[in-house]
């Protein structure tokens, strides 16, 4: 039989509604009373249920994280740091996963069983923010930004990272550029790949198209992208990777083809996640502090829950280089 | 303003709890209201607050998956597959993840807002399934067992995999044997190394203390034991590794060693991540169907939801060997 707080009222001597009152630490309620009802909830083994609990309270302390595929290193290394941040403003974290090329479903985000979300893999031109927003659900972007959204944002600065790459590509004296661009419906992937181009086009580095290909973020793209440019010949002397992911596909397909990093091939990528610091890759790359990216995120949300009408906010993170060893002189022409 | 079912049925002219029945596909609704309702409901915007919903059909059509940190590309693994095959049965995953040490909490579990759990990493201890049981939340354990537990449960045949490495190391040759544990405090990691040694034993060969070390199933686990084994100065010709992850971990290792896999070392996982098919990888391991395997638990929970009372199912899913790149002959003594 289900204990119900009218046992746990008659254990304590109460009314119904001051076990309420009491299990939820509103004020009015004596210390004494107090102690008292939590004692007989604790001897009766009674939890609150937490639907009528929103029902009456209208908030539910909890917050929904919409994400891509869990099975793409990248997300969990947001996402982690992300649920941490949010559970120490004591929110708990539902996560709602997107999957494939259709858009998460809008309705278990407005049904009435959260307090926000945090999107982390919208599409520029996504419409989720928007929705949300005339729905009155308090959200923030994270990672993704989405074109002319009014939403509170917080994701790296892509723009100064592509800006770098392209300069330690052109310092190191690579003419035989190439790239794999992620995809450009999504604000990462365009960023990187325009500042990229645009600051090599300054230095008088071409990026001629036999050595740019385009895809999801994914090793498998990485892979791919190198076995088909090596397809056809002639291979670029360095590969700049849109993301970590890719670029140990890139990793992969060198090993498989018997390309040597950095001595053939200097490889870098972006964000920096765990699997880049590993000894068997050495990925010299874009370093984002996702961990900081995703508690900012997390106080923006908190913010916006607190008051829907404050003013909005853009965060951009800055990304530092980090010089590991995939990337070396151009080999000297034959 | 937020649209409400009152709304809606003003407009289709019929009650409100007429409306409720409509969207809810329930009898007594006749298909032109239905229509009429329907079409009322999307002129309006109008979504059914999930919230009121459970209460009035004691349904949420959610499951909570109960996981240890995202973080681990292990669970990843598991859990994508798992939360498409219940997608498929109607049911929304809630990911619920523990970190650290600490056990998560039984509270949100059996607050009202779930129809059913999968609890994929308890401890053999754990008290997790008899509270549930108790408290009649239908449940599944994946992955993990707890001892004594009555519930329904899907894992590996750990004992099979581990026999068949131990005949693997045993008939190249190998006579310097050594191990990287998982915690003995969970059934992956204590079945895992039990059945391991034993059969080891059955075929004369020794493990000897000195090159054996246990940690959780991480790849600081596998980095960590390997450089400590080492720094003792003879190696082991050869390392199981109580899951893949350590495995790469040991990998990652012994290229900071200068140890040559499998030339000097053989190193052999468990589980078949997607990484361990990596070239870079390219790792010899027992394969484990991760997607059959939670399927099948999304099977068991779904028939469990439905017939509280039905038998106790106990699958075990058998792995296979597979031969990779890390194993080969022991180098010759000097």
């Amino acid at each position: 039989v289900k204990v119900t707080s009218h046992d746990v009222a008659r254990l304590a001597g109460v009314s119904q509604p001051t076990v309420s009152r009491a299990l939820r630490d509103e004020v009015g309620v004596s210390p004494a009373t107090r102690t008292r009802v939590r004692e007989a909830a604790r001897q009766l083994g009674y939890i609150p249920s937490q639907t009528g609990r929103a029902l009456s309270t209208r908030r539910t302390r909890r917050v929904a994280v919409v994400s891509a595929e869990l099975g793409n290193p990248f997300y969990p290394a947001l996402i982690d740091p992300l649920a941490e941040a949010l559970s120490g403003f004591g929110y708990r974290t539902i996560l709602v996963t997107d999957r494939g090329t259709d858009e998460v479903e809008l309705e278990p985000l407005v049904d009435g069983s959260l307090d926000g979300v945090v999107l982390t893999t919208c599409d520029v031109a996504s419409r989720l923010p928007e929705e949300l927003g005339r729905r009155g659900v308090p959200h923030v972007l994270l990672n993704r930004t989405v074109r002319g959204s009014p939403a509170d944002a917080c994701a790296a600065d892509n723009r100064t990272g592509a800006i770098w790459v392209a300069d330690l590509l052109a310092d190191l004296g690579h003419q035989r550029v190439g790239a794999v661009h992620g995809p450009s419906s999504t604000s990462t992937g365009s960023e990187r790949s325009r500042w990229f181009r645009r600051r090599l086009t300054e230095r008088g580095v071409s990026l001629p198209q036999r050595y740019v290909r385009q895809g999801p973020f994914t090793d498998t793209t990485g892979y791919d992208a190198l076995t088909d440019i090596a397809r056809g010949g002639e291979c670029p002397t360095a590969l700049f990777c849109a993301n970590d992911v890719i670029a140990l596909g890139v990793l992969n397909a060198a090993k498989d083809l018997g390309i040597q990093v950095p001595r053939d091939l200097t490889v870098v990528g972006f964000d920096d996640i765990g699997m880049a610091s590993w000894p068997v890759f050495d990925l010299t790359t874009v370093g984002v502090d996702l961990a900081d990216m995703a508690r900012r995120a997390a106080v923006l949300l908190v913010q916006r829950m607190a008051a829907p009408d404050g003013p909005v906010r853009r965060l951009r993170v800055t990304p530092t280089l980090i010089r590991r060893g995939t990337h070396a002189r151009p080999p000297l022409a034959d």
